[in-house]
């Protein structure tokens, strides 16, 4: 066990990995009424080709997704239910690279991590459930495609990748997951659901050598062997430079994306993280410079967004929302980016943005879910979540700068946009 | 000052009324990071026709939300770059019954606070920049109503009542903030924000005296007198029993409505919310029995939503989500209504509702935002969002009948659904 101390945010880590390889992550939150648990696997969309045992897996696109809808059902019922007996919140997300199950209790901690080990250890499909699943998320499915911003989300990552996984959208189509069988879902919780690819994180009030004991006794024994990974051949340039569809609404969404370098091997995570974090918010965060200007001119809304993200293989830049001219805002994007890459971040600006940024991630602290999330994510890295101010303090305008010169080479850009669809008097 | 200390939640609540009839709440939470600060006043979008100094005014629908962008504009700049420098998060909503502005903050808690009382206290109109947020405002109502989930949502309220102005949407129409003027918006401010119609709500970590005493120093000397409200005729039955509309969806989205008695004289809000919130997830949260059968006869998915609403001269259930057939949806919604009302809610499915309920209650003070955003709109009824953990206590299976017994009756329920577009085929 170890434990970390973290005298500048008040805050403390508990530490350990079972013999099965298991991480396990408890961070005391004295003064919540709650307590958060989440049991990750490192195992999302685009985990979906994979070699295990020596044998090679092209896994129907979504097949992540649909196997954390199945996870819940098992021979004795379904787990939902039986978090409601106890009052718990429990709920399960899927991204580009992590499921997680989660809940959220005040009362009852030892019972609710119970529900969650055994449920999410314990495979359970049959052909009859499985068939049944293929319409509910099939709706869905339906449902997430109606929404501009998503289709923005998913255009923008086929923009960027030639073969990346990411470009395909999350839970996939209703005609990828037609291919989905129950062995292809034993297949995926064998290769990915083993404890040496996954970490349980409690944050809250709990006593960490019951986790401990508990996830001892409730995890499999074994650590299985856990598959091989395939993303396709990489490329430093973007696939296509401009993505478009028609959609009802009433004027353009868009999505700018940079593409960035990957995580190189040994490079920290958390820093390239906060990093870019630090570049998207001085780019074009609601109180950048450029920001002001676009509002100004009715190029942008209040609802402009931007963010960073790291997956396997790949790292982007993402900045949208609605816009009456989207090339107007991508050209002036790629012309701030171009002049810092050139002549470097004012100093001034680069720190107000830098405490900004350090102000968000304490703040984060509080949330819960978030912070869990967020040590899920750290931990399959190695690193830990309550090191962010440490890594703040080594992060300089000049890697800000030179993040920004990657983003700045030729053909590293992707414009994902939803136009209005064109009525008969503009035809 | 008045101190109110919760053993059983280990909370306390410190409260005063400055002379200008400002409510100032605190509530310590040690062990967080953040302190989250909210200003706000008893105006919403229903509340556009009101007379005050014995004139009536009838002011555009939407005119609530118009002022809360116009608020951040000050003659020395713009609210939100003032954060900005402080690194706090500041934001506001308009809702149907209040508007408020808040930041939240990890340190430079008095210079934020400052900020905030200083801007919220003084209007700035000018013709230039109420015309030029016509177009921005314009804009954003234009992707509201894009969206299906809103337009079901208004659609719901249309339907349920005949006159009272919650039938209009929020930000009103590209029509109606036409009408909007300087003067409307300087009518509005002097009829609304008062100090007597306002609280200002502090909670994390602060010094409550300093907040008093910059609170009495950064507002309004003299109480204003606050306008007087005009919702309309009131009448028991509903106006439309359906609400249609066509949009580009997938499969139908829909929410119904139970139209319930409006707060009576003297009767606590606290209470008709928790037992509403408990009626509502009786009849059909997710881990109730009619959920169940709905979910496995694939009539409802796991977004389905229910809520209880209480506004000013209203109130009202909501169950909504996707569904093939919202017809079928509604039926069964109203026989399990009508069973609980004749029958009685079983004592087990009570007891247990009610425990999750408590939960989310108790988990919900570790939400800084939710926990001021309760305490503004229980504060405008002289209640303490601490108590509510005594007035469950209060609260047996039968108020629940009796609420459902209301909502039984006939032409209480008003079904708003949101169609897909017909295509060539369907026709």
């Amino acid at each position: 066990m170890q434990q970390y101390h973290k005298e500048r945010l008040h805050m403390d880590m508990q530490q350990t990995v079972l013999d099965n390889g298991l991480k396990i992550y408890y961070i005391p939150k004295p003064g919540f009424s709650k307590t958060f648990a989440m049991l990750a696997t490192n195992f999302g969309s685009v985990d979906a080709s994979f070699t295990l045992d020596g044998v090679r897996y092209d896994t129907p696109a979504g097949v992540a997704h649909f196997l954390e809808h199945k996870m819940f059902e098992d021979e004795d019922g379904n787990a939902l239910q039986k978090f409601g007996k106890t009052g718990a919140s429990p709920n399960a997300f899927t991204s580009h690279s992590m499921t997680a199950y989660h809940f959220s209790c005040t009362d009852g901690f030892a019972e609710n991590l119970e529900i969650l080990l055994k449920f999410v250890f314990t495979p359970y499909f049959t052909e009859q459930n499985v068939e049944k699943e293929k319409g509910i998320i099939g709706q869905e499915i339906g449902m997430i495609e109606d929404t501009p911003d998503w289709a923005a989300f998913v255009g923008m990552y086929a923009g960027l990748y030639h073969e990346h996984p990411v470009r395909v959208s999350i839970a996939g189509s209703v005609d990828s997951i037609a291919g989905i069988t129950p062995d292809v879902l034993f297949t995926c919780h064998r290769a990915f659901y083993s404890p040496a690819n996954m970490s349980l994180t409690v944050c809250g009030t709990a006593d960490f050598d019951e986790i401990v004991r508990m996830a001892e006794q409730l995890s499999p024994r074994e650590a299985a062997r856990v598959a091989a990974r395939h993303y396709g051949t990489r490329q430093e340039t973007v696939a296509s430079p401009v993505v478009e569809r028609r959609m009802a609404v009433s004027q353009p969404t868009f999505l700018l994306g940079f593409k960035d370098a990957p995580l190189a091997a040994g490079e920290s995570r958390q820093r390239r993280q906060l990093i870019g974090d630090l570049a998207a918010r001085i780019l074009c965060g609601t109180t950048s410079p450029l920001f002001g200007e676009l509002y100004e001119e009715r190029l942008v809304n209040r609802r402009f967004e931007n963010s960073y993200t790291i997956l396997p293989e790949a790292a982007a830049a993402a900045f949208g929302g609605e816009s009456r001219d989207p090339e107007a805002v991508r050209d002036r994007l790629i012309a701030a980016v171009r002049a810092y890459a050139a002549s470097g971040v004012p100093e001034e600006l680069f720190s107000r943005m830098k405490k900004a940024c350090y102000g968000l991630n304490v703040r984060a602290l509080d949330q819960l879910d978030e912070l869990c999330r967020m040590q899920a994510e750290l931990g399959f890295a190695d690193e830990c979540c309550l090191d962010f101010a440490d890594v703040y303090d080594t992060i300089t305008a000049e890697d800000v700068r030179e993040m920004f010169a990657r983003w700045a080479q030729p053909d590293r850009t992707s414009l994902s946009v939803i136009r209005p669809i064109q009525t008969e008097e503009t035809v």
